[in-house]
Order: C-alpha cells, then structure tokens, then sequence
C-alpha cells in the first residue's frame, strides 16, 4: 500500500477524546469553543441524501458546480474545522461540512461541489472564502482550518494552496482515499448505491458491512481499476487511459461542443450506426443465418468509426468525380451527424471500460465491481453501457454498480481521513468501524 | 466450432488422390491438363518469402495494392484454378497462385494483393483477368476456375461475384481460415513469425510443430480474439470495437489524411505528449517522488486526449477575454499538432488491443499470443507498442509474435483450405499434417 504523507506534515497532537464525548442526541446550536483539529470527530450515524434542487447556495462564483445532493448528518454537531479536495486532472473535487442554516435543526451537513482544475484559483478562493467565515463563526486561530487534498493535483498544487490560504494542507493517497470514501458510501449511505437496469435505473442496495473484496473502477480523465481485498487493503490491478479526457478532447475537436453535458446530450440524440461499422455492414443483411458465424448479432459494433474512413474516401472520390463535396448542414462533419458520432464514442469508451473491468475482475476473482468518478455523472446511457458490457462478458454472473456521489470518492475519503497511523488503540480503521466515528488528529 | 458452409454449396467430388500422386521434383514447366477441381494439391514443401521489391506485375489497376513479398512455392508444379479472397469491413486481401515466368525456374509463388472493399468492382474485374488468362493458358472451362471465399464479404457480394463471374464461390468460416492460415504460416515458412523489439525488429521464429495453445488477435477493421487450442479448435472469446477503423477513421476526420500510410507517417513524426494528460501533468514534477504514490511513471499516459479539453476551453476563454483565436497553421486544428494526434490515438489504440489480449490470455492460461491483421502493416510504432503493452502487463512473462503476412491470415487460410469434411482418413486436419499438402476436392 502506498505510504500516506501526512504524517511527515502535520505533527501528531493529543489523542482524540474518546467518541462517548460527543452527544449525538445534542440539539445545541450554540457553537462551542473551537477544538483542536485533533478532537474533531465527523459523526454519520443516520447520514442520508438530501434531495433538494433548490438549495440555495451562499458563496462560490459562476464556475462552481454544486451537486444537489448534500448528505445531512443529523448527529454531528461538533465544529469541523477541515475541508477536503481531490484534485483530479480535469476537475477539482471539494466536499465540506455545513451547519443547518434553520436553528431547529440538528446537525449538518455534506457539500459537494467542483471546478475544472484548470480553474483551481477560483477553487482556491472558494476555500479561502469558507475559511473567512469559520473564522468569524467559531473565532478560529486562522491556522486552525486544515486542507485535506488528494488526487495528483494535491502534488501540484500543494505549494500554491499553502501559500494562498495560509493553512495546513494534508496531503493524502489518492486510492487511499477512493477506497475509504467508497466504503463509506457502501456501507453508511442508504440510497446511494445501485444497479442500473433501462426498467428500473436506480435499484438500490442497502448499505450492508459485508463488501469485500471488489473491484473499482474510477473513471476520470483516465481510469484506474483498483482490486479491494479489505479495509485499506488495496491495490492498483490496471487502467486505461481511454477514459473521460478522451471522450472530451475528441468530441471537442470533433462537434465543437463546450461542455461535457452537452456532449452527453449529443450523444442521446445520436444514433452510433451513423459512423460504426455493424457486424451486419460487413455480412450484409441478406445472410441472417450466418451472421452467427462470429457467434456475434448483425448489431453488434464491429468497429467503432469503421464507416467513416470508407464513406469519405467514397465522398471525395464522387468530389474529384466532378459531383462536388454536398453542402453540409452544421451539424455535420464531412457528411457525418456529429450526435453520432458522440454516441459512438460514449458506447466506445464505457464498453472498453467494461469489458476490462471484466477481465480485471476475473484475473483477480471479484463479484461485485463499483464504478466511479466523474465521466459517469448519472448519464444512463453511460451507466447502461457499462452494465451491459459487465453482464455480457461475465454472462450474468457479475454486477456492476453506481453510486449517486460517484464522483466524491476520492475526497470523501479525504475528508473522513483523519486517523492517524500507530495511533494507540486505534492503529488500524478496521479497529473502530472505519466510518461510523472519524477522528481527526 | 462454428460450421463451415462449403459442404451445402459445392457438392463433394471424387476423393482426391492420395498425396504420393504429386512429384515434388519434378522441373516439368509444361502444363499439364488441367486437373479436376477435387484433384489439386498446394505443395507447400521449402516453401519461403521472395523479397523482390522490384517485382514487375501483370494485371490489375490502380487501385490494387500489391505486397512485395511473395511466397516461392518451389516444389509446386500441378495447376492451381483456384483464387482466395478474404472481403473485411475495409480491405479485400487477395491470395493467388502464379507460375514462375522464367522458363527454368519449377514451381510457382503465392501472390498476395489487396484492394479496398468499397473498391469491390475493382476486386472482381481482377479475378475475371486471372480467370481469362488461366483458361487461354489451360484451355479450362470457366467454370473450373473457384474462388475460395472468407470473411464477412463473403456473404455480402457472394451473389455479385457468382453473377459477373459465373464461377463457383465456396464461402468459408472466417475464423476457421484465419486460423488455418496462421497455423500454415507459424508451421512452413521460415522467416515470417518474428518477435519485435526496438534494438532488434525483426527477430525470426523458427518454424515449428509444437505451437498449441495460442491467441490469436487479429486487428482490422475491429479486433477478434481467437483461442486455439489446436487444429480446427477454436473459439472466438473476446474483441473490440477500437481498432483499425477507429483509427482510420477518427484521424481522417480529425487531420484530413487520406490514407492509412499518411496516418502512420504522421504518428512517426508526433509526439502524443502535445494531446495526452500524462502522469506528470497531473502530479506536477516538483514532486518526483510521489508520482510514485499511484506506482506509475511520470510519462505514464494518464488520459488520451486529456489535454484537449482543457487546452481548448483555455484557448476559447482567451478569445472571449478579447485575446483572440491565434491564427492557426496548417498543421494543425484548434491549436493541436495533428501529428501529436496521430501518434496519441496509434498509441492508445495499440495499448489497449494489447492490455486487453493479455487479460484474455491470462484467462485462458494462454502463454503465446499472435497478432494479425491489416492494422499493423509492418509498422515499427504499432509493434513496439503491442509488443511493450504485453510485455508490460504480464511483467516478461509473455510474448506477442507478428508475422510479415499479417494482414493474410485469412486469405491463406481459404486457400489452402479445401479439406472436405468427413473424408476418408483424412477426416482431420491433424491426420495429414495440415500444411504439407492441402487437398482441393
């Protein structure tokens, strides 16, 4: 297992009080004294999603994404003095802790919330701007409110986000942290993880203890495959760097589409038939029985794009003809619906995805596969793809799984990592139910 | 095993003589009378590639694109009225016997040529010329002339190619002659399966006997993963839809190259750094050590195209802060090199064919793995990249193989594939040492 950094960083303080000290049945709103970040304990008894589109938000600016899909803590009531970041190659992931803004009611609750890395000041700023209201809230010492990053702009961004905010930054392992959040969303969080099937898109498992070992599969920028045999026992099997920056950068330079959104959106009104060769374009249609030769339907893709070196070479040819190029419409790139073309691709990608998830699990004997990270953002043709793809090759025998916060592993994990290592009685997470009481030193 | 078809269309003639009817040495260059279909044997006994890259031919337009590495048949003196042609989703490959033209030369060669599918027409009209030539020089009645027909345009333009030929067409199972033509390439000709590396590109395997089990993946259009367990036992366990239809067809959109060779010339000259998320981008390089934390190199390609996104939405802000699109050069588009293009989607379509073949042969306890197809192409990049993803992924311990008639497999296979079913005692493949001397009924 890679060696977390964060001891080498923040000294060590006191032990954290034991978890009787804190009364979850507490409905004080009155803030107490500021504790020492190493007191500091998140409390999810009872967490659950909240479902309200129409939070409305104080701080942040035009290029903040908020999800609307906090998780309440009904039983934290202590200060939390830290915020976490995964700082990924295409977005920066933050999540923190906020008191109820109604004074009747305990507790508080999970944000979540992104910028595109490239943003990172605005990120920056955001943080600073929370930082300015702990303060005047709880009359913190500045230094007190600590960073927790992950994911590889931690590294890269370590020095500016010390020098800005004039905090501790932690900087902790990105799996490390993907595993710990997922298992907190596994095991705590009823109605966040499901199968996704085209009848019933969210058919949820109940948070149970029982998980190990599986496979998950982070798809960002590019995918990790990670083989978890037990609380904090993990290891990177695999990867591929087909993964959402391909999906992106293609379809930008392809559609000219800005956003991921409206990619996704491409890619629901496209039909991929447009660009992919179909098993059924190499056997023609006339031959229905042998078609089954491959053992494959006249459906399936044979290969992605595969029609559009052949049609526009057959276009130029009827060009150089004398026939003239056909004007195009703007939706079209030499002839071909770019909605299709974003089709193909989302298809192209989650099925390779699947299909080595597949192997990854099989190779290391796993059952159940999770997948998470942004590029899935709840899109059901992409969620449906990847099924497919796990059901197809494992023959129905393996189950794919989503998760509601799917992109937030990683800096939940940050968020609810504050146990320090060859600490007393609680060296190891398994030790004290790794979620249910989070100290933070 | 899926069923061939032959036996249903081309009604099973006289057994064929035995084997000792042919006499290997003799130098006769007089024609013989053109035997009855059944009665042709390929001896393919010394058989070896003829490197003549000066070869002169006959026949054919400009759209043929020959090979200029036939196989010498030396011992090979019967008549052959029979042309293979294997019809993928984007090439039709073409294998034909030919007498050698000077007079004190015995036997013949192998002719291995190709034309794009959409080129079909082009196809036919070159097998009508052998045709005519072969019945002034046989005195045949047409209909003796046969095509061995494979792959999915066999079934497509098997009517068109019966209707304007008027010959037989026997269609064959595709897998079965990629397989029957790998196996007669790994077991007769010296000089053609090589192991690739950088320091040493071609470094020959010796013809053998010995070669079960193996995978076979061969790369067109799309990607087919073939076990072989032995001789005629096989079975198709996996593909992917990325191959070299995906390439061709997203670079032809994407950097207005026309042909296969311009794209591969291209990714010779690219750097993928200029459009792939790296390791390094996302950790920073400040912190050496901790790029280690994911057990990956700095240079490790985190995300193909991952840059793309990013750098463009940068671009367009700029333009939108008043700055202004820069001017671009021909070169490239939307501020990207379309060499660094070429050479990203090459990489990242060589790396996964070859992450996934090797999960596919550890999951099926296969140690040698034979890569094929028209995607390759004798291409040094593609190789190298193949070659590292298995050597990679199974820490040294596999091997991936090429063979220099990598995008013939299938043709050979049809070929020398006329082996009837249930036949006497030469029922099987394995009874008669399947490349020695193939029998035509």
């Amino acid at each position: 297992m890679a060696q977390s950094e964060q001891n080498l960083q923040v000294p060590q303080e006191a032990p954290a009080s034991p978890a009787s000290d804190h009364n979850p049945t507490s409905p004080s709103r009155v803030p107490r004294a500021p504790p020492k970040p190493a007191s500091v304990k998140i409390n999810v008894e009872g967490a659950f999603i909240v479902n309200d589109e129409t939070a409305t938000r104080n701080g942040g600016s035009e290029f903040v994404h908020w999800e609307q899909k906090d998780i309440r803590l009904p039983h934290h009531t202590d200060v939390v003095s830290h915020v976490a970041v995964d700082i990924g190659g295409s977005l920066a992931k933050l999540v923190y802790f906020s008191r109820e803004p109604a004074s009747h009611i305990v507790g508080g609750r999970l944000n979540f919330l992104n910028f595109e890395t490239d943003r990172i000041d605005e990120c920056i700023a955001f943080i600073q701007n929370l930082k300015d209201k702990q303060s005047k809230l709880n009359g913190s010492r500045p230094a007190d409110l600590c960073i927790m990053a992950t994911g590889g702009g931690a590294f890269r961004f370590y020095d500016k986000m010390k020098d800005v905010l004039q905090v501790n930054v932690v900087r902790e392992d990105e799996m490390d942290c993907l595993i710990i959040g997922l298992d907190f969303f596994i095991t705590e969080i009823p109605r966040e993880v499901f199968a996704f099937s085209e009848t019933e898109p969210m058919n949820f498992v109940q948070p149970k203890a029982d998980i190990y070992p599986y496979l998950l599969v982070n798809i960002g920028s590019g995918v990790s495959m990670i083989k978890v045999s037990g609380p904090r026992q993990f290891q990177r099997v695999g990867g591929t760097s087909l993964g959402g920056g391909t999906f992106w950068g293609i379809l930008s330079l392809l559609t000219g589409a800005r956003t991921f959104d409206e990619m996704l959106a491409m890619a629901d009104r496209g039909d991929n038939a447009g660009v992919d060769l179909l098993v059924g374009d190499i056997y023609g249609t006339g031959y229905g029985a042998n078609t089954n030769i491959t053992g494959l339907k006249s459906t399936t893709i044979a290969s992605t794009f595969g029609k559009v070196f052949k049609k526009k070479r057959a276009a130029e040819r009827n060009a150089e003809d004398g026939e003239g190029l056909a004007k195009e419409n703007p939706e079209e790139l030499n002839g071909f619906c770019i909605e299709d073309m974003s089709r193909s691709l989302l298809f192209a990608i989650s099925n390779n995805i699947g299909q080595i998830a597949y192997l990854q699990s099989e190779k290391h004997a796993l059952k159940h596969i999770y997948f998470g990270g942004s590029f899935i953002r709840g899109h059901a043709q992409t969620m449906n793809t990847l099924s497919y793809a796990i059901k197809f090759w494992s023959k129905g025998e393996k189950q794919a799984y989503f998760l509601r916060h799917e992109g937030y592993l990683g800096a939940v994990g940050a968020f609810l990592k504050r146990q320090p290592r060859n600490w007393g009685r609680r060296n190891s997470m398994e030790e004290i139910g790794l979620s249910k009481m989070i100290s933070r030193e």
